[in-house]
């Protein structure tokens, strides 16, 4: 009998090719323990109200009123909803057309397309256009409908960080591209280095490689470092000189934890650098409302700015985002309140300001002691968390360790994290998952939570 | 100076061959005349709040609840929300882990899938797993998921209803597979004939096309049929014949127009039929929370049911499903809400009940009137609209208005609905969007509004 279609044999190549560590087989493992009843803290994503994390009492006011529009007539809707929420609620209202249950224009709603331009404008000085900004339902769905757009076949290459987040080698296997990696420097603060990026197109070249866009990840992630700068221009600089376009992945513009490098937009620098790069490189630049100290994952909340990109391309862009009709209309109220948030004189400014420097302040604070808890441990070093969510340590593991991972037929560090999740119920990503350099005896581990900080300590001293 | 890798002639081929009609060029002309200060009516897709239908109450209050959990522990709650609502919303707040902002499981909450799988229980008299159910952000983003996973290459085909509504052409298209068309026969009431499907795939074949999976829409979209349950058992035999995963659209099923056909799922038809087929033939249903009396479009929930598909490439969807991390949170409580909605008793049933066969009554009389206006017009005939949201006449046009297209450079249809659109701004889609076959005189339109109809035939009669 032949295989059918949706037999293992039969199905996408790709679809087998691509691998997804953060939720991978250290997640089905835990989610299998779960089942059992075994408590587990998940932190192999950034998913804040999943660790506790309480949501923005503002903007879920504003988006409950818009869930529930008859509420706005109900003269008992000031006993549960303050005024400003109410008026915004209607405002947004009045920029769909019907409501949260209708769509909306495949690239978004105008009116939150032209708040998000503002909100870029006021944030690099430099003039946004609503056009040339798309709303999806979150940065991962944006990054791929733009790899999408990119990759024609197995001959195109996209420059990606390694450690990096895996969407982006998932989807490039899933479209059938080629990653053509760039190591960042652990040892420089995970620094990236012109040198190794010119040294890794060399090489993806030589293969016969179309090396066609380069991502870049700041705040990094898994890394953490924020780019200065003066980096992000030599970057701008290599992509004009290579002919790449630029992917700006800056959904963590909001997690910043020391002062000396503030964020700075890639879109920023680009305009800073002035003609003709500012007219010539190709930029798309990634948001979302699933981080900073919103941390609405589960909303589906992002959108995607396009820089010196051609109108038949923008136009090809906006078809293909039609197919599934329109990004969740509730998320874009979200990304809406985000780049507008209450100002000082509303009412709900002094709530909305102390909830979110709150989150801000303790991300801060546990950058902090995370790091130095990490530092102060044998065999155990990890660069400062300068930005983003996330604690990347290197772990130093005996030769016994390694020989025991190896007889029990796995990489070290996923031997190591089942190990950790075992004993603990502490869900991590081995650096594996991110492409870390291979041949290190040593490995990752990844977490983003002050409360797992001792549970995970002891872990790992017992092992 | 080369190309830059966003230049349009850089891009990848097969996002330039997809065409979507349903946002193609009526609709970017229709959004253009409406930026300019024209009213206008969109009825070039199924978008009922759009066009005035108002969201049911009870799942809006619940979704609205959950996303301000806080409201839960206030006194005034109950001034707002009757005593149901809040008890659904704690309960599916029960079911996430960290509320709305949490990313879910990749396949949905486990909790919803359950009520799914207990839905189609109810539905079919046969039982349904939870692990076999995987939610999605709207039905269409399920349906592009699973035709990645089948289509390897350019000569993997699938078999497409024409008239069809372009989701599948398009994605296809995009995917780089081959579409293989089979025709509905309009003289026969859009019904579904196996000799033609044999025919389409012996000639696909004999072009060296693998035909993998077939397509069936049921009720029509966008031609309105019913299929009876007879003509779905022929179409299950086909496919186990043929070896293809039959791919069934059905979110059209809660709206039915009249009584002789009422829905029947193509999984109870395969498990009626017992074995060798219940046990063999692979299928794929998916529902949505954006048609039936809901039409909770801009929310973006749906569902898909995975039957006779093997573990591994159930986990293969899963992964793949999991780089977007999850669908989004509060259009999975939609769906659950759509499965298990009020029961008698229930505090909130009354109004749940007048509210859902208010909607669904109207509906049914629209479909009446539509396709009897339509048949009472010179040269205009349209089956009856049994089901969907659609209705889908046949006009002649005199050899002149062809004439006169032709020298405009346009395709007759288009011409005529771009007069319509300037002369009445009603939006509707020309049937050659559909890929109904050429060389016919005469060409469809499409509307799915009772409010539009004395509008539109004094359109037709100006003409």
């Amino acid at each position: 009998m032949p295989p059918k279609p949706l037999d293992y044999e039969s199905i996408n190549e790709n679809v087998k090719k691509a691998q997804y560590a953060v939720r991978g087989e250290l997640y089905l493992r835990a989610s299998e323990l779960q089942t059992e009843g075994k408590k587990i803290i998940f932190t192999n994503v950034g998913n804040p109200h999943a660790l506790g994390q309480k949501p923005l009492t503002f903007p879920r006011q504003v988006v409950a009123l818009c869930q529930a529009p008859f509420l706005l007539d109900d003269p008992n809707a000031g006993l549960l909803f303050p005024a400003d929420a109410i008026a915004r609620a209607k405002h947004y209202l009045s920029l769909t057309s019907g409501g949260l249950g209708a769509y909306s224009d495949s690239r978004g709603l105008p009116g939150i397309r032209k708040e998000v331009a503002e909100f870029i404008h006021r944030r690099d000085g430099y003039p946004s256009d609503p056009e040339l900004i798309y709303l999806t339902d979150g940065a991962s769905k944006g990054v791929m409908q733009i790899l999408n757009t990119i990759i024609g076949g197995p001959g195109d290459g996209i420059l990606v960080p390694v450690p990096q987040y895996p969407l982006y080698s998932a989807t490039i296997a899933l479209l059938g591209g080629s990653l053509v990696p760039y190591y960042l420097e652990e040892t420089a603060n995970w620094g990236l280095d012109t040198t190794e990026l010119r040294r890794s197109v060399a090489q993806a070249r030589s293969k016969g490689i179309n090396v066609k866009a380069m991502v870049i990840i700041n705040p990094g992630n898994p890394t953490g470092q924020c780019l200065s700068e003066a980096n992000v221009r030599d970057i701008l600089r290599f992509c004009y000189e290579e002919n790449l376009v630029v992917l700006g992945d800056e959904v963590y513009q909001q997690n910043i934890y020391q002062d000396e490098r503030p964020f700075v937009s890639a879109k920023k620098v680009l305009m800073d650098l002035g003609e003709p790069l500012s007219k010539e490189v190709q930029l798309i630049s990634f948001h979302t409302v699933s981080k900073g100290y919103w941390g609405e994952c589960g909303q589906r909340g992002g959108y995607f700015e396009m820089t010196n990109i051609p109108p038949e391309t923008v136009d090809e862009i906006y078809k293909i985002a039609s197919i599934a009709l329109s990004p969740n209309v509730s998320a874009q109220i979200f990304m809406g309140l985000m780049v507008n948030p209450p100002k000082p004189g509303d009412i709900s400014y002094d709530q909305y300001f102390s909830e979110s420097q709150g989150i801000l302040q303790s991300l801060r604070r546990r950058a902090r002691i995370m790091t130095d808890g990490f530092n102060s441990c044998k065999n155990v070093v990890c660069n400062f968390t300068e930005g983003a969510m996330y604690s990347f340590p290197q772990i130093r593991l005996p030769p016994r360790a390694i020989e025991v991972a190896k007889q029990a037929g796995k990489v070290p560090d996923v031997f190591y994290c089942l190990k950790l999740l075992e004993a603990t119920g502490i869900s991590t990503v081995p650096g594996s998952g991110f492409g870390q350099k291979e041949g290190y005896i040593l490995f990752h581990l990844f977490s983003d939570g002050y409360p797992l900080f001792y549970t995970f300590f002891y872990a790992i001293h017992k092992q």
